[in-house]
């Protein structure tokens, strides 16, 4: 096992009817004058927004808003963010919504007290100071709402690239399942096939002897394979909902990845796909995934055929345990196909002709240094032939 | 589920040598002036407090020392704590050994600033102040490190009482799992029959619909069975000792045990037995927990069958499930028979005659109610009856 640090501080807030709590939490944390960020009009249309605000007005806090987060959250709004609270002199940012709303509101937070460019910080330059924020979580899926990271897309170049910092780290996030039961069948696979990715990078790793993580992620997936399809089939299903959102937090605050190498390749490779195509990032993943996984597979069988008999339920093949992997990959790839997440490029709206150059910025692109991946160290080349194995 | 709030805040520092870098972690959250803490002279003999004095040296930190902390930590030794805190005017304390002397270290931290009789803590007054405090981690087993709670024995009466607050969670904690390699084999077990303990004491619930949590629990039941053998075969296998250590953390900040309802009657049954004959509280548990699964068992067959079958590997016998059941208690009592804990009263020292006053303090002592346990609500009769099959 490596050595680490393991920092989570954030204050969870899990349950029905705790959105109702936000303003009590804000105070706790000591904000008075706030920022409200968001995405879409469903925050709105949802009533949710309007409990929010009744809940800071009861303990005399007041707010301005800022809407229209786009999924790949762009720089554009982080700029008009930063603005708004130096103006108006916000002392605390409430992210209500999924990943991309709370790594939008991460990334202002960031800039607020910072005098140069926000970017700075996405491209290699420590995050040390930021505005206090906190969360209330509408889609299970990033994993933002536990974590200290953001990712930001930058409109010149449509570079997608992210940022990390305790500093950034939410001070509290509110968790109601029941806020997740209202999105489409689409957006809660989307969201499970991110939090399933998040288990999986952690997982594939060179580090020896690390049986606590392995089985913590493995109980991770075995929870996703079973709950993901109730919640699917009944999206009211609230029991399904509150297992996938405390999973989902569990599998990126990094609880169950500490100690060990982690391989973040296929979300750079996915990177360059949404960026490009602006498809959904859980979408991408779906693609992805088992395409990365064919053809690395060969670098650690045995660790492919482990998570193959120990979440799949797969026979042991101790003949050919090659066999025994290659079937557990299968296996994801009917679980994505069975909750109705696309499998190949054509799915996604991506282009053949395009592969070189994605697979250029993955490698080249800012903070890549040629290659991708620890796992197995992948060069262009690779990353093209992976590409190549999802048309 | 059931709503919860969940908080863990402490940073964690894991692997080789941290110890080192103690001085810069007391700083970091401003500690000046620090109560060094710890027990018998192991600490001393190894080096370790020298370690540690040095790395405080580098950072003009101070310190006075108060050693002496027994295994089911002492009211007396808190008191004298409190009044040495007050008197050299300490702002941080620094506690070094295993759970009794981290609990201690809590007990002192919540008693200094405050003007009544810390015992108020154990007997149900809510801790909201203390002094700051950190750990550096010599034993895994009690989970302290990681928890806000702390269990102090009371002299007059040998009560044993517990706590729990957010303010005296370690604003840090060492663990440096080389520092276990020296343990011996018999207090490496009870460590590790208390983590095993503190695990299925989340398990055993009521509360439907917990599988992310049921297969979290699993998934550390999995590393102890497998990395326990090898620590206790090879004391100085590093790997195994680190998988056990991150597991008995993760196992009690309780991340794995949120939103569902617990029962921790075991801790408290066996709380009386090393109260009144001061046994190792591992020790303790190995005798009471098969005990009580075999007297509650029917109370919920398959909850029992589940983790005979996920976790001890069992056949499931689809016609008859309390086969599968007993199977899996069998099975842990084996597990523990192995690294050689103790079976029954003979084998901790305790006395048939001692049952009744036992089991009344269990159920009519300070902060009991006349009956223990969620999963199960056991009387003073049920108490008795499940000592008598310790016998």
């Amino acid at each position: 096992m490596n050595n680490f640090t393991f920092y989570s501080p954030t204050y969870f807030v899990f349950g029905k009817n705790t959105e109702t709590e936000t303003g009590k939490y804000v105070k706790k944390f000591g904000g008075t004058r706030v920022l409200l960020h968001y995405g879409a009009g469903s925050v709105v249309r949802s009533g949710l927004l309007d409990t929010v605000k009744k809940s800071l007005d009861c303990e005399n806090i007041t707010y301005v808003e800022l809407g229209g987060v786009m999924p790949n959250p762009r720089s554009g709004l982080v700029y008009q963010g930063i603005d708004l609270c130096r103006t108006e002199k916000v002392d605390f940012i409430l992210a209500i919504g999924g990943g991309s709303t709370i790594d939008s509101a991460k990334a202002i937070a960031a800039g607020v007290p910072y005098s140069g460019d926000f970017w700075d910080f996405y491209q290699g330059k420590n995050v040390t100071e930021a505005v206090k924020m906190g969360t209330i979580l509408t889609i299970s899926a990033a994993g933002s709402e536990g974590s200290g990271d953001s990712v930001i897309t930058k409109e010149e170049g449509m570079f997608k690239r992210a940022t990390t910092g305790d500093a950034i780290r939410p001070m509290f996030s509110i968790l109601n399942p029941e806020l997740t039961q209202t999105l489409p069948a689409y957006q809660t696979a989307c969201g499970a096939t991110d939090i399933i990715a998040h288990i999986f990078e952690r997982y594939f790793t060179n580090t020896k002897d690390v049986e606590v993580t392995d089985r913590l992620c493995e109980s991770l997936l075995l929870t996703m394979i079973k709950e993901v399809p109730k919640a699917m089939k009944n999206p009211n299903d609230y029991e399904a909902r509150a297992n996938i959102m405390w999973a989902g937090m569990v599998a990126h605050n990094n609880i169950v990845g500490v100690g060990r190498d982690q391989d973040w390749s296929s979300h750079m490779i996915e990177h360059e796909l949404s960026a490009i195509y602006d498809c959904a990032h859980g979408a991408g993943l779906a693609v992805v995934f088992p395409a990365w996984m064919k053809y690395v597979v060969d670098h650690d069988v045995n660790r492919f055929a482990q998570v193959a008999v120990r979440v799949w339920g797969c026979q042991m093949d101790f003949v050919n345990p090659k066999n025994t992997a290659l079937q557990g990959i299968e296996c994801l790839q009917n679980f994505l196909k069975s909750i109705n997440m696309p499998s190949n490029f054509a799915e996604l709206g991506a282009k053949e002709e395009d592969i070189p150059k994605m697979a250029n910025i993955a490698c080249f692109g800012d903070n890549a240094g040629g290659s991708v991946g620890r796992f197995v160290s992948l060069k262009q080349s690779d990353v093209e032939n992976i590409y190549r194995l999802m048309l």
